[in-house]
């Protein structure tokens, strides 16, 4: 008896194990999502922006990990982890370890309802953040102040992103009514929370800033501003898909028994379809519409099948899932052509993928999963949005009050390479122009 | 008592969840292939023709997923997934989730039998079938038309790949006996079902195709056609390098008891220590053969390494496994060597790194595992060619027939970029030549 | 009762497979990080001697896996692989298993004592020679003979290395008192071991290897030399940063119970803020010293906080562990300036990134562990710094006397790309200088 009360808490204690292993090992895919977003804005920029656009997505990264650290966390999840950063405030220095976590007993006496480390929670959790923070960068690129948008990203991660976070995952009034039963607004793994809500930070900047130099011209023509290393936007993709898995996979937080393990290999499979699924259609419309294949749409078409899926890749069949990333493929094209003749600029397309497509991912929810509603899906699209894109706007009105937020028209004649960072991405390359 | 059976319950689940688990993560890092591929091919074709590979390289896994999907899992396995992808198309938009799965219930009662997730299955598969075309798409770069070569993944993803596949690893007539009983042919991880199968339809492309313009001079003289971005090559290795741990990890299929984990972590050791000697006699050998330690050979090597020891990475000691490497880093440089005396062009080297030394993988098996017949090896790589091959050069002729195959002279020598995808990898850089 | 005992063993087995699959999982990532120097370091040089530092890269990566596996592993850990590595030696071409492991039955009686494969030992040991390696070849970059850098990677890997790793790690005089109790030296990954002593043979080897021609000029001036390709240098410190967490989290060696598990979480947490840190406060000081936020300073910084974490990532709070990462992020801008001033010309900053910083993290364990003492992290970092820089030096003098280290002057103008491989990196883009 007491032997199999021993065994029962030592196998309690390995399903956390492997639920914390889990949990760190998606994580980490997340993390990596930040070398996707790099790489892709790095080969659609032109070559004498490419230097700063690598300083800004490493920046924001760290900066999205330390703002959250400090107060984004608290904010969008209050009753969690006070024993942890706040904890490790109040010991700073002293040598401690301030960062408590589950005690084994307690574990086991919950008998497996904690069954993660609140650590590898927040780890989760931090790249999260740097992810909607990337999809800003792509959108404001070749024109904006370096440290402007560092401003930025100080606020959005570690107060924009949390409180609308708070809402639906801090178990907010977006998640659950009153009585925390009935279900309202539904967003999986984020197509809202963290896509749109990127994309919601990045239109409200952009529109602020204006376009590039060029890009629109006078008689109304649109000039194609090609990306200068285009190999490098295929790895950024390629990376990005990767990177999906452990953000859609690890989302659905529990992986320790046969249900869950099934759920998480679904999640997998409808990640990947629906990846395919969009880069194919986006292929097929730009060759029939264009006249040619398309890489960049083809790669949009990717990303966007993966925005569409995050919503729900739970309870679509795969081929539901191939259907929906195929949709946003679809829509991707016709968005970002769409934009261009509304003459709002977004050198990588990051609102199209994010935005576009990330509220068509949080409507299409409501074709596979019957605990869906399309009033509250709609809620949530327009309280989220509303949120993210008023403050966003007046932080960036306020920074273009006072310090500024796009550079000269010299810096962006000779690239903002020279301008902010002071050295070039490829110094020793001719380049043409 | 009670509480023990529900306690073993407990175990088998968390067994099946670590399994799944651990396939899902190998399933990942073989997905990751597909960048490796894509940066490998896309760093040793020339400038020009870079965003055609990139966008055949991206399409192609796409498609695979799709066609895999569609039909090539079923033709594969075929008592697997009825329940799963065609469950999923009768179900078709139904919003129920039409991706059945193993029930926890009889997962308990298999004893852990059944012991991880048919969907984790399902994700290991089909990026073993884009990794087979991905091959193909190096072989025959630089000269072929885009949707001809699509249009062949089609049929190689959704039914030839299958067809094989089944034989062997679907425990088709390559397998075993028809009791069951008696071990015919070996291949562990796919040395012959994936590596050989794309480089023999690669090479009845390649035939039909003919080789580059300017690659073979009239008097006989063989020029070279050096890569573009060699730092693309090495990094395309190394993911490669980095997927393999997957590719013959993720075979063992299992790792949950001592005994599977250890023969898991043997395959990680043997698969890294081939691919280390592979590197290093390539290295070697171009050294004394060229004069010059050859970068792209050494990438070769590596990649020699790895496709030679996947066949059995399971009985060879470490050391054992460095040599079969290095045989097949030996190997590579000399088929290289010969493929381009016998005026078939291969870009990239497929053909000699993933059929050549696959069929040296292939018949290593007996010289460490007391399994294998060379009798059965060699109908393995007789039968597998052979169906690959003729059904490949059938489609590839018909395909010639129709649309064709082959891009015009002129857009050849402008490069496949503009005319196929209408736009260029590198539109800033200058480029000489 | 015997089902209880069964149920026990069975989950004595499963821990065993999760934390075998962990420490495979973990080195994978750590092997990763070979293509992090790879690109780092091929972003960071001229493009004209691009070619031969990535074949460095693969090359030193192949060598210390094979020297490793002959004699290195069996010199740290003598009393570990004796059925491994020699066995696999003995029975060299045998057809028999070669590598041992630990049997079931052992495991199961050890009652979770012995808690991984010998064999995912090996492979996480041998991924982090390799990085030691690494850092070598970054400082001596643009200017050292190929073959006289493999034949010392050969003696670095196989003696080198694994002697000082001894000390530590094989349980050796500076791990703890001869009754094995007292507490000596404290590096939780390798701070010391791994970082510091790359950087102490990359000292000595900078040091008769002199510096790159037209690096410092007559006047006192220092010239910079930019890097080619930032693109591929912060994908390299992007990728660092992702294999760091299996170099740190992986150095817990164990996850499967709820204490251990909370460990690898808060190494994660913490490895994680310390790169973010370091990358922050690099980037502010360099804006304020230089004036422009200097890219390669942020990348640099990064790498920095990483290493500083790196010997004690589990004792500080991520609050303190982000302002040791940002300590190390303001001393490697400081030391790359110094080294520059006394003319220790390093391409890539390796010796101030992983040798200073390096000791910088070895002192700050004694601010959040107890257990730290100043006299034995002095102690430690003296000791494994004279071994490594005094055999270091001897082995490159006698390279110098005899084959020679460095390219001649010709050579080193040409770019050591054509004299040592005989091929370039970029061959059609035009390059300026």
């Amino acid at each position: 008896m007491e032997e199999a009360t021993q065994i029962a808490a030592q196998v309690t204690e390995l399903s956390y194990a492997l639920d914390t292993f889990y949990f760190l090992v998606m994580g980490a895919l997340v993390m990596w999502m930040a070398a996707g977003f790099t790489m892709l804005e790095a080969g659609l920029v032109r070559a004498k922006n490419t230097a700063e656009i690598l300083t800004k997505n490493v920046g924001l990264y760290s900066i999205a990990c330390i703002m959250y650290m400090l107060c984004g966390y608290t904010i969008m999840y209050p009753g969690d982890f006070t024993g942890g950063v706040l904890q490790s405030i109040t010991t700073l220095g002293s040598g401690l370890l301030g960062s408590s976590d589950n005690a084994a007993a307690d574990v086991i006496a919950s008998g497996g309802d904690t069954y993660y480390s609140n650590l590898s929670d927040f780890f989760f959790q931090v790249v999260f953040v740097a992810t909607a923070m990337s999809i800003v960068s792509g959108a404001v690129a070749e024109r904006m102040k370096l440290w402007s948008f560092f401003a930025f990203t100080v606020v959005l991660t570690g107060f924009i992103y949390p409180v609308q976070g708070f809402w639906k995952w801090g178990n907010g009034w977006l998640n659950t009514d009153a009585a925390g039963e009935a279900v309202r607004f539904l967003d999986f793994a984020g197509s809202g929370v963290v896509h749109m809500c990127g994309a919601a930070a990045a239109l409200a900047g952009v529109l602020l800033l204006g376009a590039r130099k060029g890009k629109y011209g006078k008689g109304g023509q649109i000039n194609a501003i090609p990306g200068s290393n285009l190999p490098l936007a295929a790895l950024g993709t390629l990376i990005l898909w990767l990177g999906w898995f452990g953000f859609n996979g690890g989302s659905e937080l529990k992986v320790s028994d046969v249900g869950e393990a099934n759920a998480v290999a679904l999640v997998f499979v409808n990640t990947n379809m629906a990846a395919a699924g969009g880069l194919v259609f986006a292929l097929l419309l730009s060759r029939f519409w264009f006249g040619k294949a398309d890489l960049t749409m083809a790669l949009n078409g990717a990303l966007a099948g993966l925005v569409a899926i995050t919503a729900e890749p739970l309870t679509p069949a795969p081929i539901q899932a191939t259907m929906i990333g195929a949709a946003g493929g679809l829509l991707v094209v016709a968005s970002i052509v769409t934009l261009d003749k509304l003459k709002i600029d977004d050198p990588v397309g990051a609102i199209s993928v994010h935005g576009v497509v990330g509220i068509w991912g949080l409507l299409a929810v409501c074709f596979t999963n019957p605990d869906a509603t399309l009033k509250w899906q709609l809620i949530g699209i327009i309280s989220i949005f509303a949120w993210v894109f008023i403050t966003s706007f007046v932080v960036w009105f306020l920074l273009k009050l006072t310090i500024g937020i796009r550079v000269s028209e010299e810096d962006e004649y000779e690239g903002v390479d020279l301008s902010e960072c002071g050295l070039e991405a490829y110094p020793e390359f001719v380049t043409a122009e």
